[in-house]
């Protein structure tokens, strides 16, 4: 269980925040799945860390990407049947969002769904505003905000897709996050796709400066994902890091991970740093 | 089915805001009980209505107000067993939420939950901020945005309940609405309490002037209620009819008012206008 303020007072420690990807939350082959045995290990990992200030964000996976894929929204407006397409959406991620607050709060985590389409306006897939004063709030009472990739509406496109790794990067910067860590379903950032080349090499440790070297040669995930692949994740995080925020690559399906990670243990994982 | 926008546009019409009290969407006495009956009929009554720009507000009833009053969340931080309260609160306004756009897609509505607690701060009780843009962009695109009463950060108190009578009155000031309907479970506005006193008169139209004065005798009602009675819903909307709103009060518990009184058909009930 979190630690719990005496009383109301301004945050004084660095947040934390942990992205679990739609692929380690959901059975991402199948529709509408929830991987309910992750979801539970994981925030049984979570609640024994008992890390504090903490905001997490998860994917899509099977909940929002077929729906997202079948009605076209990430390109946005094109003719009146998307419109029913874009409830189903966002319905299907609240409820993905639900199934993983729940959790949270039967292992005494204190827990609150928070809904990005709320909040966030993006204008041509790029977040344009977004109200964190609830968040900030949220935080100095000692509450887990748990956002995730979204519907949202669209100034100039109508509506879009939100990826939780846009979502995430924006967060780390507006809340002055101490760190991201970043559950997938790979064990780190390879030099190719792992999936695909056997001989691709996991790279341990890297400056942000050997990042954007790579950037050409990083291998995409494999899996459908209407918000790209691990380069689409990695690329989405450079603000951050240029802003010195870590970034901690785990693989959230090995069992402990995400629990090292959280407590700063040294892990098998990529960790990226400004310097 | 709302007409849905040839083009994304800026809003013609002004928005209509129907509030559904807690009363008629959940069974008020039976803790975590939805009225599935009721929010079945109702969504059948705005589907056939067709009624577009329209805003959506309901109330917690046997959802939000019991958990609300066991953890005192209304009268905000006091001590740390009330965080995983709040938390429980949230989670079950949102699941109310839940069953309420899932009807509304049913009846191809183009619903969107919208989560106060991720748009609004309140101080002491009363909103300071609010994030509407979100909101306008989805009115524009056709969209029914659906919110309720909620557990919300408080920059003053840590955390509190958010009427859902204060944020319609908001609503309807920020998005410059045509007017509110609310639906309760009486026949409108009474002189006394019609719950208790048989002879309570029905008011069938007021000026805002002739409502000023009847405020000190306008009965409470009687079911265990966080937000207060029809007194304090009244009293809400008093900013929204200082700005021309008109303010229609129905009973929602039997069948056809709500149609009727979203397609300005006349109709038992009370008229509020400014003169």
């Amino acid at each position: 269980m979190q630690e719990k303020p005496t009383k109301v007072q301004k945050l004084k420690t660095k947040p934390t925040i942990l992205k679990l990807g739609g692929s380690v939350v959901t059975r991402k082959e199948k529709p509408l799945t929830p991987n309910l045995r992750a979801i539970k290990r994981l925030t049984n990992e979570i609640s024994k860390a008992n890390i504090s200030p903490l905001v997490l964000v998860h994917g899509g996976g099977s909940f929002g990407h077929p729906l997202a894929e079948q009605y076209g929204i990430k390109e946005g407006y094109k003719d009146s049947s998307q419109i029913m397409g874009f409830s189903k959406t966002h319905q299907a991620m609240t409820k993905l969002n639900k199934l993983i607050v729940d959790s949270l709060i039967n292992h005494n985590i204190p827990a609150v769904g928070v809904q990005p389409s709320s909040c966030i306006v993006t204008k041509a897939g790029r977040i344009q505003s977004m109200d964190e004063k609830p968040l900030k709030r949220m935080l100095e009472m000692g509450f887990v905000p748990v956002l995730y990739g979204d519907a949202v509406p669209d100034a100039k496109l109508g509506f879009t897709v939100l990826s939780g790794d846009q979502l995430v990067s924006a967060l780390a910067t507006k809340l002055n996050a101490q760190r991201i860590i970043v559950g997938v379903d790979v064990d780190g950032l390879f030099d190719a796709d792992p999936k695909i080349k056997k001989t691709a090499k996991k790279l341990s440790h890297l400056s942000l400066g050997e990042l954007k070297q790579l950037q050409g040669n990083v291998g995409k995930s494999t899996a459908c994902d209407v918000t790209g692949g691990m380069f689409g994740k990695i690329a989405e995080l450079l603000p951050a890091l240029e802003k010195g925020i870590s970034v901690t690559i785990v693989n959230a399906t090995k069992p402990g991970r995400i629990y090292k990670a959280l407590k700063g243990e040294s892990i098998e994982g990529t960790l990226i740093e400004k310097e």
